[in-house]
């Protein structure tokens, strides 16, 4: 059997995660690892709503088969919400509506990579990116993070000795650091890049989950010709209609849309209508801001928390908005090993070593605020502080 | 910018029906060229009701993310019915929820096929399956079909000649030429294949669907553990929820699962639910009885037509069930060239050429009887027997 298989396919790093997952369906240990939306504040009644009037003034034309491109009034409404939220001008014809923006990942491997073409990422870096691209065969080039997004010096180093196609950021709110780019960085990206032929790919799931700051500028206004943005609705609406899009310059998008015909002919067409409809009827701002209120609170218990509980020597980030933040152990110790005390402590988190494609990291560790609340997150890091304690004491 | 494609995505021969569709807006024209099942027979009411249902009963877990392999009462339900309906023995557990079957062709690609790996397919074959497979670089070896299946000695000689690592049929009122292989048939392409290392993929999106006649059996029946499955709710309840799966043996679905892990985490989940609902609360047979009175209606509408209004010379086959007929002009005629007199006559249907992956035929063309009424499909023959007439005087 096993001669049937790609070579590809024997590629793909492992999810990790999935494994952890299994262990958090004791209800007594407290889940740091996940990494979904809280499903507390998803709009049921709201989309309840717009799905029945779907039903009754849409016909039967709403349960056919449909564009590969996707619902033109949903596409235009991406295009109006990018010129309102962050004055940037994007045809509708230019954005792909895609099964969450996962497939924007796996459409762009598609369309865009042959074997051993290489690409550079963020290290660490998003594992669906690392899982999608891989299957494509794609030559990694990590480059390193600071608090204030990749790190210059190697990504000109990079660019130099590497031949890159792609390079691949998530700038706001990283999966799995929480770091975000700051402008001055983000300028330096670009004019790094000027000067190749890298094709940027901006994923930005996050980007309206900001808790503080202001808003920051994107790739993409600063060389449109050569950016593709990826974004979902999974993390402010709904994760379940698995609906994302891609935003690409026209040569490309003509490419995309053929791969996404040949990958499964067009995304849900009745949600991306139900859809539709929610985002006319409701205050989309209105509902993320409910978003932004709780994860909020949440990071502010995970980091308070972690100030009192964590032993000295231990690093972390302090995202500004997003999911996640990111634990750094002192060199030497082991997040697997730390994983192994922390489930007999009853309290859980992703081990970081999947997030690098070099596999030479394995003292990071990221751990979610979005769907623990704040008295249980309080409880969760006492364990976690207590079992790097354990950790850390083991070996003096 | 053109250095940045991969070299698959230039090989993935276009979708002629695309451009077709295009003259089809003209309310003047009768198009047999789509591929649509009727949307007069939608279930909207009671889909509507299973809506409903599932937003009273599912809680905000319904908008969640969920399992890449799937919604598992909706794989029991697939399960069921393959022991009902055909006495086939299928664990849930080898069933993986797709987005429509065209999803399970871009994984199966995606996990069995390295570049240049070979591909046997009828001929002609599914425009969809060899988009697909082009994707990953397939070299196909075609097969040509007679009235009762692929044609078996070709089969063995190719078999013989080629090191095929995939053989993909549909075996039931083929799309594109309403072909059905005999039990006899079957029988010799099992046996044919014994002696091979050949994975067969058996495409059944019409095998419920059948006017006249008996079921047959199943090539998974004869050959369990090298045939892998695919079904679809797309023309038997609803296109646009992009609702299929695949049955393939464990070692197999392992790996098709990380695929579809990296390429959309998982299919929409909200529809799964909604699906499920549906199936459990309305007869599925008893819908699928309106589906064959309404298209075998229409298949007798558009044989007796072609039998009266065609040319000699003209052949056709007669399909049992599905949605599609095939038509052969002489030799030497293009059907293409009939197409510009046709669209002249304002009735359309889908040259052959883009069926054929091997360019060699271009006197044969798809006609569907699905979406349109019997008088339409009346008067829509009579101007094709007329273009006919037309291009076959012009040579005499």
């Amino acid at each position: 059997m096993q001669e049937l298989f790609s070579d590809r396919i024997c590629d793909v790093p492992p999810s990790f995660i999935r494994e952890i997952l299994k262990v958090t369906e004791d209800p007594s240990i407290i889940s740091f690892a996940g990494g979904l939306p809280s499903k507390e504040l998803f709009p049921l009644e709201a989309l309840k709503d717009a799905t029945q009037k779907v039903f009754e003034t849409g016909g039967n034309e709403i349960l056919q088969y449909s564009t590969t491109e996707g619902y033109r009034p949903l596409r235009e409404y991406i295009s109006r919400r990018y010129q309102e939220k962050m004055g940037l001008t994007v045809c509708p014809d230019n954005i792909l509506i895609t099964n969450g923006s996962q497939q924007g990942l796996d459409l762009l491997g598609k369309t865009m990579l042959n074997e051993g073409d290489e690409v550079i990422i963020e290290a660490p870096g998003y594992l669906g990116a690392i899982q999608a691209l891989s299957i494509y065969r794609a030559r990694f080039h990590p480059v390193e993070m600071d608090d204030d997004g990749i790190i210059i010096d190697q990504l000109v180093d990079t660019l130099a000795n590497a031949n890159a196609k792609l390079m691949y950021t998530v700038p706001n709110f990283q999966n799995p650091s929480g770091v975000s780019y700051t402008n001055a960085r983000r300028h330096q990206v670009i004019e790094a890049l000027r000067n190749s032929h890298t094709l940027l790919i901006e994923d930005d799931p996050y980007g309206d989950i900001r808790f503080e700051g202001e808003r920051t500028e994107s790739f993409f206004r600063m060389m449109p010709e050569r950016t593709v943005m990826l974004g979902s609705f999974s993390k402010t609406v709904v994760p379940s209609f698995r609906l994302g899009w891609i935003v690409a310059p026209d040569a490309i998008l003509d490419k995309l849309v053929i791969a996404k015909q040949a990958s499964d002919l067009h995304t849900n067409y009745f949600s991306q209508r139900v859809l539709f409809q929610y985002l006319s009827d409701n205050d989309l701002d209105a509902h993320i801001a409910r978003i932004i209120e709780l994860y909020g609170r949440q990071r502010e218990a995970m980091l308070t928390a972690i100030e009192r509980e964590f032993p000295t020597g231990i690093q972390h980030t302090r995202p500004d908005g997003g999911m996640f933040l990111w634990v750094t152990l002192p060199d030497g110790y082991a997040a697997n090993d730390l994983l192994k005390l922390a489930i007999k402590d009853k309290v859980v988190f992703v081990p970081g070593d999947p997030f690098y494609t070099d596999g030479k990291q394995h003292n990071s560790l990221r751990l979610s605020f979005s769907t623990v609340d704040e008295a249980t997150i309080d409880i969760g890091i006492q364990r976690l502080g207590k079992a790097m304690r354990e950790l850390l004491g083991s070996r003096q």
